[in-house]
């Protein structure tokens, strides 16, 4: 398997995300990243900080050099990035994505790509709370988890070039999952609590009689902190898995009716049993010991 | 109206709020702290530190000493030791508790409260993440909010009392509510949120294929951060706030409903509109600029 020092890199999409790739593979030392952005200043301030070496505003020309192709687009303009680039990509590369949701990508793109090129599906879960190249950091990657979704068609090399690259630029974890695995996973861990957070805040705000700047502790500040989204990218991710993420609201939808009828109820023992198993499936989840309040 | 430094203060348990209020008093200079409570080993331990001058597992001898009584015990507990205490309190005297609910209290204690004791509604909007006097601190008031609810019987000075208390302390702001809208608003700033997190990690965490953990977030957590709930006290919070808290959480269903309709029907536009309302609605509540993600 080759060093990722050694191959020549393009990242599409100098955003958030593909800006942070460029930062971390230049501190790896990689000797040749070249930056696809439609946006031009972008491109130039890259350069001019040496955190690419040229700046393409359409992707022909670095593509076809490069030996890993790091897609750093919304998954709708990543497949179509990907399709519309299929002969333009280096016979033997490797063209690797970020996208949050997996399945409809991987159908999308393994049904029209050539033998000479092998796509492997990746979702780093790292992020920030701004967009845009300026909030990007080599560092959004230190501990966090790496998501794999091989293929059959990959191989074994390609999948290893995207996971040592990962734990190179510091992620604590890489994890192979199918891609509907992935889907149904993340529906729950991170697209629920967006729509939850979305629909909290809504629902707190209401009919507020202009004096709820009074009534607001911590705790609907943390829990309605995501709900401050980007609403185009997550409407993307969230229509695109409906699938598995349908039945999760509405898995979630029981639980609220479960807790809401235990109040109305007064059926206490039921409501301490509910708050009981909370405390312990989150003890699970962060090994924190439970913070009462 | 007195200064609260020349009363004598009967703090009746020495809990996290409890102690927080014997340690904040005896910062402002309070001459005399008295501290009543079950547990022996307290109330030496926040004698033997200062914070309080005596101690008292019983409450006769103190509160028939006190000038002001603050009542830090759980909802029911504090109307119950309010009855049953009705006829040892000092004549004169300005009885206040720390409820996060209050109708039902204020309902309850104004029935069978004798004209020549003045009690006080009040709800300090403030707390920390454990329990217990070795939890409790001055700080916990410093820009917290406080809430009171005066009862038409109150004397003037009885409520300024506690609110030159609640300012004394540290508190940012002292609002004037009735138990009603203070019961109403507290359902869906701080009730509602609780139910919500205590669901949302039930839902998150459900058949998580045992790989939950490379699927964990930023955002999960903090979501479901206050689902690390003291059960006993919320249960309780929750279920004698049913009234005003059941519509609460049903207007939330179904703002989750309408998310779940649009995700599942592929409704970009109407997606996009109920999650930039969110980012404005929470930008309205806490005033930060939204961050993307």
């Amino acid at each position: 398997m080759p060093d990722i020092r050694d191959l020549t890199v393009s990242i599409v999409g100098l955003g958030l995300i593909g800006g942070s790739y460029a930062k971390g593979l230049r501190r790896l030392g990689t000797r040749r990243i070249l930056g696809v952005d439609i946006d031009r200043a972008t491109l130039d301030k890259a350069k001019a900080s040496g955190v690419i070496d040229e700046g393409f505003d359409s992707p022909g020309k670095a593509i076809a050099e490069s030996d890993l192709v790091i897609v750093g687009l919304y998954p709708r303009l990543a497949v179509d990035f990907v399709k519309a680039n299929l002969a333009g990509f280096k016979p033997g590369c490797v063209v690797t994505d970020v996208s949050g949701i997996k399945a409809r990508v991987l159908g999308e793109v393994m049904a029209v790509i050539p033998e000479s090129i092998d796509f492997v599906g990746g979702h780093p879960m790292a992020g920030g709370e701004s967009l845009g190249y300026d909030h990007s950091s080599a560092d959004i990657f230190t501990g966090a988890s790496y998501l794999l979704t091989p293929h059959e068609r990959n191989r074994k090399e390609s999948v290893d070039l995207v996971r040592e690259m990962a734990l190179a630029l510091g992620c604590r974890k890489v994890r192979e999952v199918s891609p509907e695995v992935h889907d149904r996973i993340i529906a729950r861990t991170s697209q629920l609590p967006h729509v939850v957070a979305s629909a909290l805040i809504a629902a707190a705000a209401s009919g507020s009689d202009g004096m709820i700047d009074c009534f607001l502790g911590g705790g609907l500040r943390d829990t309605t902190r995501i709900a401050d989204i980007n609403g185009k990218l997550w409407s993307e991710l969230l229509i695109s898995n409906s699938g598995p993420l349908v039945p999760c609201i509405e898995d979630f939808e029981e639980k609220i009716r479960k807790l809401r009828v235990a109040i109305g109820s007064g059926d206490t023992e039921g409501l301490e049993a509910i708050f009981a198993d909370a405390m312990r499936l989150r003890e699970g989840l962060y090994g924190n010991a439970p913070t009462l309040r």
